[in-house]
This record gives structure tokens, sequence and C-alpha cells, in this order.
């Protein structure tokens, strides 16, 4: 197709499709004039997968770019979640004593050392330490409890991963699942505490 | 304390908290001079749910500044969680096959008829029709288990949401437990997910 149809079929702008295709998000059609190129399916596939990500899964550009790199270099489902999860680390400053707090609750629950080098574990970190600072450190009690439902959760997910079947790519299916996925859950939480919290007498 | 204070002590610029002045996000100081006022400590718990609503919840400051008025007009916890969900809605243009697969997926997992104009429904056919045109439409097979999850995961939110005590706003808790939590379990997720797919013999 034409780059006119591509735009018509995603409703992604003529602009913006030519910035991703100078910023290699999406790679270059097949030329057929000197003014023309032609784009396959896979074209129209990726393209829709970079505006998942972008407008769903909430990364930006730049890390659209590099979840895609690591996805083309035909690395394991791990990797690209991995790679998902390091462009979403918060840098948001926290107190010390918050910090510290934090980094011991989610020590209790992964188990020392806790490796706070590792973005996903900061990540959890800062969360915690926020919560705390915002007098609802009380989540902490709730861990437990939270990360059992977690990981009840994760088998699901990894269900979907592992059974795309030999012709998807399980990095693909990974990364749609885990970023998708947890706007889904997070519709589907808001739904379930929306009809709990009204069957609880009102108190404000 | 003074607005340097109160900027050291929450690492905000001071043109920030200004800016949150004029903007209305942050009432007024107590004036204790021609340029100078006086701030409590609810005007530092105010700024640090500001920022966390920003930075960890992901929300606008327009969203940010909507939300508190809801929460500080007293509203009941289910409201200030709608008034949350609202600015979340995505508005991304999905493919009207695709929309209506999914809204008949949704459907039947929430029973007919679907209110197509609640924001949290609308949110979640938007997510799963994106799924759906990323060939990722295999999602849906699982909706029932991930809604199971989702009641179970809520079920201790409004649990944390009503044991906050008289003297604080279950609005408030509402607030922080249903965004700064998804943020955590978000994390939580992912930890599980990689543990996981780690387990699983590399396919990629």
């Amino acid at each position: 197709m034409r780059m006119a149809e591509l735009s018509a079929e995603t409703g992604v702008p003529v602009a913006t499709i030519k910035y991703y295709l100078r910023e290699g998000l999406l790679p270059s059609g097949r030329r057929i004039g000197p003014n023309q190129a032609h784009y396959s399916r896979e074209h129209l596939k990726r393209l829709r997968l970079v505006r998942a990500l972008r407008e769903i899964g909430g990364l930006s550009l730049a890390q659209v770019a590099d979840v895609l790199a690591v996805l083309d270099g035909g690395r394991t489902a791990p990797v690209v979640l991995g790679a998902a999860q390091d462009g979403r680390v918060s840098s948001r400053p926290v107190a010390q004593a918050a910090w510290e707090w934090a980094l011991g609750r989610v020590g209790e629950l992964l188990g020392e050392p806790v490796d706070a080098d590792d973005p996903a574990v900061s990540n959890l970190v800062t969360v915690l330490a926020t919560c705390h600072a915002l007098d609802h450190g009380a989540v902490a009690g709730r861990l437990v409890e939270y990360a059992a439902l977690a990981r009840a959760v994760a088998a699901v997910d990894a269900a979907l991963i592992t059974d795309v079947g030999p012709a998807a790519r399980p990095g693909e299916a990974a990364l749609v699942t885990a970023l998708l996925g947890e706007r889904l859950f997070e519709g589907l939480r808001h739904l379930a505490l929306v009809e709990t919290m009204n069957a609880v007498p009102a108190e404000a």
C-alpha cells in the first residue's frame, strides 16, 4: 500500500509516519518511484504497535525506539519486558527516611539482599516510599496479599505469551501482554473497586 | 513554614509552588507580611499529593485540578475514583470492527447491556480493541480470569480505604490506593512475570 493508505488505515497522519520513518521506528518501504514507496502488512502492524505502545502503554517515543530495538534483536521475552520496564523508572525524589523504610518493606517481601539498582525494584521502592510520605504507609501491610495476586495475574500473562504459537514472536507478545495488559487489568480493577465501594455505606 | 522551607521539604521548586498557588492546586498561605506567607502541614501534605498524582499517578495538571476539586467537595470515595478515571479516558482511534468485537467481549464479561458511555467501560473496550488490532485478541479468552483476580485485588484496596480511620478522608485514601496502588501492583506483576518467564525455556 501507499503511505496515504497506511495513514487512512491507522488514523496516523502522513507527517507522523514520515517522522517515524526518519527516526527508524518504522522500516523504509520498497521504493517504486522517485517519490513513492510501497508499504506491506508488516509496516501496518509495526505502525499499530508503535501507536499502542505510545498511547496505551504510555511510553515516550524514545522509549518505544529502545524497546523495539531490543525486540528486533530477537531477544527473549524477559529481556524485552526488562527493556519496557527500564523506560518507566521513576526518578522522582523521595526523602531518605521514606526510601529506607520502603526498602526495608520490599526486602521483607522479596528477601534480602534487595538489588536496589534493579529498575523494577527501585520503582517499587519509590512508589511505596511515596505512599508512606502521603500517610498511606498502611499499604505495606498488604504487600504480601498484593504480591500473591500479582503472581496469579502473571501466571495468566505467561500462559498468553507462551500460547502465541511458533509463527508469532514471543517478545512482541510479552510486550503487548504486559503493557496493554496493565491497562486492561487497571480497568477491571477500577470497575470492581467502584462496585465494592458502592456496596459499602458512604462515609464522606 | 515559609515557601522556601516548603520547597526544601518536598524538592518542588519555588517557581512551581507559585504556579500551583496561582492555579488553585494549593490553597493560599496565611499572609504574615506584604511579601510573605506562612504555610502549614496541610499545605505540605497537599503539595505532596499533587506531585504524587502527577509523577506516579500519571495525571496531567488539569486532571489533578479536576480530581482535587471533587475531593475537596467532600464527595464519596466512588465519586472521587470516577473523577480520577475520567481523566484517563483514552480517545485513541480504533477501527469500527475492532471496537464492536471488543464491545461484544466486554458485554459477555459484564453482562448486557453495556454502557459504552461510561468512561471506565469505554477505556476497557479501547484497550481490548487495540489488542485485537495487534493480533493479540486471545487476551479476550482470559478476561474472566483477569476479572476474578481484579475483584480480589479490589477487595484488598477496599479494605485499605475503609481502614483509614475517622480522621482521614476516605476520598483521599481511595485516590492514593487506586492510583499509586496501580503502580505498586504493576511493579509486583512485572517482577512475577519476569520470574515466571525466566523459568520457561527460552523460545526467541
